[in-house]
């Protein structure tokens, strides 16, 4: 069926081309038309502005925006007048589920229909199909049924599960109308906070084996220092990219995410690309918020997003608290960070 | 190649059955002689005692072990002495990689080998193989290479990592060498304890997704209980089933443990067959104890270990404490848990 | 000065008892008549409606409010029309910080001054006075200030602070004007955020040494079942009451929230009046929330909120998750509550 | 009476000046002859070597330990060969109660006596006391009680306990036996891991008042940072010197800790007289070992260690596997540190 894309960024882009090659016909803009030029030898037709978009497009119309979360609202302000009664406005990005609440009531007078759709998938998301977290009116989600289909990972993407019913739902070929607005970004948001927490496990994990060798490394024999009692039970010097190789197979702990730190500690094992200042873009902040609002606990999200907010600097006045503290009760003088008990990175 | 294999119960004597079935001959030992009987018509050798055993096995021999943590120092202290200089033993359990370097420091004199290998599969492992983390000294774990090679996985259980060179390690097949004694335990120490993370990441995750309805539920309005400002963001009744299904496919979040929930769910939404009493055998506070002793910060695993102990009633006492401040300084007075505010489980 | 005080309840009342020990002129109403009849002997008059607590205060009006979170706005629907250019409302409750902003920015068309007071001291305020957190037009805070003086501890409730030049600031007196519209409940709130945290640390620690008898009790040798190594180090049956007493003098811990529970534990040594569950009422979320915005770590925070939300059976569907899936990778049958190793409450 | 004093740095020279203003005859010894010089003039015996204490102490002798725990051992090897049936040993430190249950059992052969005494108090316990938590036999504590008495801080050191009997208890001087020999480390042990919490709940929440101006900050508008959508409630710049001291009188949070951070913000505001590097001298780590054993969650103490590791860096790894994930699935650039929306310290 025939679609317009709003946001020719690398999720909209790919998008684009998995629908082309899925036989889908996509009328693209971009703000930045350099984005749009680029796709048009993918067989796209490119629009030169919203108005333009809009009249290409057959009606009821069905646009789909793959924009920041924080220009959603100014492409609506611009989109919306140009649409009419029984168009359908599709938000792929990752907007908080109460804006789609908020948009969706302001649309609903002029018979606009709303429809969140919550992509995972990222950067393999071209090849692997991205998994789409559905909100909406039940016969809206399924008139647009052919694109979810095409951009989602089909059935084969896994294997089946256990004890399910085959043909029963479309959760099998990946996409899922989760229930009304705001519930394919609401389940979307809850899947990057548990991302968080299953990524800090893996990286806590991994922290643990890299120190490994602490016992080969001298420490300072001060008051500040906790001696560590035992040095013979940490001298082993690990390699992560074969410890990671080995736990894809067989292992209780395999995932995709594994293999993606896998492949990248072939050639990195010390990660030196990396300086380690994590960005959050919201999602965590927005699972938390809602636990909290549910009265329900978070701790391991809590910690995840607290670990981010941390890497890059946030904790630094409350260690100085503590610093201070530990001098004004007991005397104790900071150590500086050159002294030989430095951690490894 | 020849094992004698002691300890048949779920992992053991599914170890057999593998070994079996990869042309390997197989003398076993149990305390309980109808666990032995069971696999006789596998084709493997039955002992009628460790020296029965002993008896049977060719020269250097090679042992391993699959018993309970423990009991491996009494299991030892009667297999030990009817051992000679050259033969080998594996410890395939959940041991403490610590008692592995004591054992192996014990055995030195006698020039008995000693092997840990830390075993992760569970009880899909007989199909889908095992995940092996072998520690040891570098010609007695190559010598065992038939055995570990049949026990693991293989080349196809999962796709090749991109960048890696081919054919490089064993890590491919599912098992590796990953250094001196105790070693292979404490890798798989760590891997237990990024299991407990991930685990609970999602139950986390799916617990803020089951109470998404909580704005349908009727609260107390009294000042022990905090309103739900905007109970109408919090209306969806979702199908936890569902949702894990759909994030099997495409999702950042796919992994091994999430098709087994998604599986589990698809029968027992509400999990009526559990109480939520999460019991844990050992690892996650061994590795703890490994990052402390490293001065390696490791949050996410100590939430997840203190929400299991939580689980157990051992957070009573410290709640009752919580309460007790709250009346002294508030005078709040606790609310029951028949109250309409009562938590949906 | 005379000040009108809205809401009778266990705070207010006391507010206005230590306001007439001070000398002070008070007007007072509730919606529960007989909250006023109490207050009758101790000289203040009472008001028969807000019309007529209006009607009995001299221009510019000081009106204080005591009242719920929750039922601040409807107050204020009533009270507000009545009110003149000129005229002061003071919200002492526990207002969120974001909500003063909004309400101050409605009145001030109409002239009407707006400050935020957070208050702490809980039932102790009457005699220990009650600590005040201020925000506001910094003319209109000064013009409260005899009010707040009376209210406040005074500058003799505690010892001098090193290197403070006296008499600089009216903190050391136990009040203090923290900046505009919303700065004193954001202190207050982030003081309520601290005080979660400091009682989970007294909470956690006296847990852990009311178990110091773990080596005592019998624990089942199954495969679900962490054995305790070292039983002879659990020996302990310590005397909580004593050791909190002792605790009150010259250690690094002590506090006022120790003293309490000093006391409570004299008469109750196992907390048997209470069962545990934790109300919290909203402020720990709101700090959370602040947290969360400023993108600053607040684990500690985090984490007692989330136990409190534990205490209330919050988490049970996530254990049962974590259950499901023990059993599902591992065969892991849960253990029920009423075997041996259960928990010492 | 009479005490030998063995290690004259901060903590041991301060408790025999505290010992000889309150009558008692001291005989000291350190290794470094300066530290007994300094003390020469304040009424004391200096002992030229651990033979010569030994010779000048009246039997039975009493010999208080006040050196690094690292040290204990290694100071026991040469004093013990010269001590006799009867004598007493007291280890003041801060000794793992572990060691204590070692130590005595080694030195019951010989009918030498052992007394742990966990101490709090730190720089200004000379002139506030010390807090005791004392472990040992009980006929051989009550003999030690007029030095006991002459260093803890003495009734009138704070308010009666409301429902105490008077004279009860020795708590109440600052003083306790809590129980066989450990007791008191443990008990200290247990007293500084709630102290790491209390001083990571001040640490976080002043953290979270020193960010309340986040909305004065520009911040990027890219997709890797978290928009702040209401920058006009978070515009307030609180003085937390002026915070913290009005936090000391009437509210729920006042503490010694509060004392101290108080008098610190005075002159350094900022804390810029610090780097944030945060040691951790053993009890916390000690603590959570117990905890773990206990089965018992510490979710708050597990935090507050984590967090002072990662204040040395020790999280940066894991942080780069974040950052390494990040990239893979979602394509994600690292932001550098120099980038307008960099946190305020």
């Amino acid at each position: 069926m025939q679609l317009g894309m709003i946001g020719l960024g690398r999720m909209g882009s790919d998008m684009v081309r998995r629908l082309i090659g899925g036989g889908h016909e996509c009328v693209v803009y971009d703000v930045q038309p350099a984005a749009i030029q680029k796709l048009l030898q993918q067989g796209v037709t490119g629009a030169s502005s919203l108005e333009d978009m809009v009249a290409r497009l057959a009606k009821p119309r069905a646009v789909w925006l793959m924009v920041p979360a924080a220009v959603v609202d100014s492409t609506l302000a611009g989109l919306v007048p140009l649409l009419e009664s029984g168009d359908v406005l599709i938000d792929g990005g990752n907007s908080w589920y109460q804006d789609d609440i908020r948009r969706s009531a302001a649309l609903a007078p002029r018979q606009i229909h709303y429809v969140d759709a919550g992509t995972s998938g990222g950067v393999a998301g071209l090849d692997r199909g991205y998994c789409l977290m559905i909100g909406g009116e039940r016969d809206v989600v399924q008139h647009l049924a052919p694109i979810f289909a095409t951009l989602a990972p089909g059935v084969d993407a896994a294997q089946p599960t256990p004890g399910r019913k085959k043909g029963n739902s479309t959760a099998e070929q990946g996409y899922l109308h989760c229930g009304p607005i705001g519930a394919g970004h609401f389940v979307k948001m809850v899947h990057n906070g548990i991302e968080y927490g299953v990524m800090a496990a893996y990286a806590e994990g991994l922290n643990i084996l890299r120190h490994a060798d602490a016992g080969k490394r001298a420490r300072d024999a001060d008051a500040e220092t906790t001696p560590l009692r035992n040095p013979e039970h940490y001298q082993y010097e690990l390699d992560l990219a074969e410890v990671t190789e080995v736990w894809r197979r067989g292992s209780v702990i395999g995932s995709w995410l594994l293999d993606l730190i896998a492949a990248t500690l072939v050639n990195d094992a010390g990660l030196k690309n990396y300086t380690g200042r994590v960005s959050d873009s919201g999602e965590g902040r927005w699972t938390l918020s809602a636990a909290i609002d549910e009265g329900v606990p978070a701790p391991i999200l809590s910690i995840a997003l607290s670990e981010r907010f941390s890497s890059r600097g946030a904790a630094d006045f409350a260690d100085r608290v503590l610093s201070a503290m530990r001098h004004d009760f007991g005397g104790h003088v900071e150590k500086t960070a050159d002294q030989p008990d430095t951690q490894k990175g």
